[in-house]
């Protein structure tokens, strides 16, 4: 059986509904509507789904053989352990299916473009479940072609958040290489993006969002994320944080012209407390938690931002999750590490940014403009990078 | 009552004791033996005293009139919480007393001289409980001061400790400059050290000392950052963490060319395990601690040296204890990030850096070569800083 090859038509793509709305849906105007296409992204923790449903309105005309064009991406998320989920919504949205355009082909088979350390990990599964084979692609590949399709094509996809405030960025098509793209999965990527597909895995983190939730788990006792940014917007970071002022007290502080609200050690005022764990109300943890470790996140990206030379820097993952004390967190530290020559920006699609570029792969689309310019920079990059070049 | 000034004799001064032994005393074989000194380090945690007795053994000549010189300079650590010991403790070493040499001399009363936040904040207790007033000097003068002394006139206080290692390194006097300093207290400072007073203090980070032993208090309940250390070296970070292989298959790590023991995130496992803090081994829970921030502190420390471009990195503070795992970690990870390029060193004398320092100050002693090419890095240093100049 010969099948067409998959096409993906992005021109006039933009975000559907309101402003505040997370992961809001992509309209594709002049996509297909009968268009089957669907990409995973299995991370460390999540399962990150996008797919196009055609037609404006849920996913009835989905394969029932109209052409019409318009229709949608959606982005959706399942916890890794419930994969199980994850291959019953695939099943029951009928986002595979044979007849009409198919999502991809391998050897005659549907294959399905896949990228994470779980596209390996899980391969079986979905050969046994679903009867498809994933085509697996590199991870930073596709984080970085997702993110360069978002800055790219999608207007107002990109903001600043600051004192709880987001603003939306402009991005200057002209100017918007070379950027550093920190992505805050269970541990964290940093990437330096010199252009469309040329980029550096510059270092990274293994204290990341798995640091996070797993430390939260432990001391709060939640059992998702979600709860636990939940409890760290109505948390007091100053039960358990050692300021400057706890150390030298305030007095001296004014004299010495000390900032006495600085933060000196996270977690500090533990040790000469008689307090145990059930004492402290979850809370205070969660807020502790999440600032001693967004601040962390910050400013190692801050340093390897300095070191590079980059002004900016966008943050993605499933991390953020369009939490506003996170970015604000993330925000201050750059700024102020910086002393505000850096600038925190972040993407309305954060946690897709790999399962975006997988879907990007079933066209080899993000080639626009490689220039001469590009290639003499990835040379001088790869010199610059040689102290650099590791995988965590 | 006129009081004679204070002398130190620092020549000829060595480590007495065995190799092996922390925070072993400092031979002074040319101090007048009925000298009383002392000096204060009071930190967010912990108080550093360091004292000279005089003679070879016991404290019994202390203030006895016996002129003949030798003794040694000794070093003692308490608990802030325990302020009342330390108290204790110079009293009955009769360490203050206003006959023969005194300690120090301000406006008519006696004077110790004091580092660390906590001189301003407990200067009070001291006057009131001993009669004594603090002297109190800037820290980073006194943490630089101390490393450049113990660096410079005592052979065999540095050395390097790879897989469980230690290796004694040699200093060479006319190239000690630039170095990092690192050092980790409640929180961590970082100080570029280009000459005998010449330095700035380049960032820090709040997850310090005081985040690891807060954190370890929470989560395993124990009471001692010894018994933490302790725990540690019998636990197995792979319960907690998440590496490489947890995320992709083994496999799939072998076909990828991935190393599957890499660390992707610490405390990554604990999001998709149903176990409870208590289900736990604190020696586990220990070791996942001691590496996570560990690698970080490294880590942070790694990027700051790229971006000024040092090699050597000295780690200070009272976190590290001579504890051989935690310098593994730490020079683990500073080769590892470098790729050999940089190198971590370690003090015999590590969290007294200070304290030492504030010793120093009683005579203004380690002035010895301030040249022409220190005050030109300076200027240098200044420029290249400006990102940096913070005050964590």
């Amino acid at each position: 059986m010969e099948l067409p090859h998959v096409k993906l038509e992005l021109s006039g793509a933009e975000i559907s509904g309101n402003l505040d709305e997370r992961n809001p849906p992509i309209c594709l105007p002049n996509q297909p509507s009968d268009a089957s296409l669907l990409a995973l992204d299995i991370g460390g923790t999540l399962i990150k789904l996008v797919y196009f449903s055609g037609g404006n309105e849920g996913n009835e005309q989905i394969g029932s053989g109209n052409a019409t064009p318009g229709g949608e991406l959606r982005f959706v998320k399942f916890e890794r352990r419930r994969l199980g989920d994850c291959l019953e919504f695939i099943k029951s949205k009928k986002l595979i299916h044979d007849s009409g355009i198919i999502t991809g082909l391998s050897n005659g088979h549907v294959a399905i473009k896949a990228t994470g350390g779980g596209a390996y990990k899980f391969a079986d599964v979905f050969k046994e479940k679903l009867g498809v084979s994933l085509d697996k692609l590199d991870e930073m590949d596709s984080v970085v072609a997702g993110a360069n399709f978002l800055l790219k094509k999608i207007p107002g996809e990109s903001f600043t958040h600051m004192d709880g405030k987001r603003t939306p960025i402009e991005i200057n098509q002209k100017n918007l290489f070379p950027y550093l793209l920190v992505n805050i999965g269970s541990g964290v990527g940093i990437i330096k993006v010199t252009g469309n597909k040329i980029f550096e895995r510059v270092t990274g983190t293994h204290i990341g969002g798995g640091t996070i939730f797993g430390l939260a788990k432990l001391l709060t006792g939640c059992t998702s994320y979600d709860d636990f940014l939940k409890l760290s917007q109505q948390g007091d970071n100053l039960v358990l944080d050692l300021i400057v002022k706890d150390i030298c007290g305030e007095l001296a502080c004014q004299k010495q012209g000390l900032s006495a609200s600085t933060l000196a050690s996270s977690f500090g005022k533990v040790i000469d407390s008689k307090r145990k764990l059930s004492d402290y109300r979850a809370e205070d943890l969660a807020t502790t938690l999440l600032s001693a470790f967004t601040y962390n996140i910050a400013q190692i990206s801050f340093l390897v931002a300095a070191l590079l030379g980059l002004k900016r820097v966008f943050f993605g993952g499933s991390y953020i999750r369009g939490h506003a004390s996170t970015m604000d967190n993330i925000s201050y530290a750059i700024d102020y590490w910086s002393k505000g020559q850096m600038q925190a920006i972040f993407l309305r699609h954060e946690g897709f940014l790999g399962a975006l570029g997988a879907l990007m792969s079933y066209e080899n689309l993000d080639v626009d403009d490689l220039t001469l310019e590009d290639v003499k920079e990835q040379v001088k990059l790869v010199n610059h990078l040689d102290l650099f070049t590791i995988h965590l």
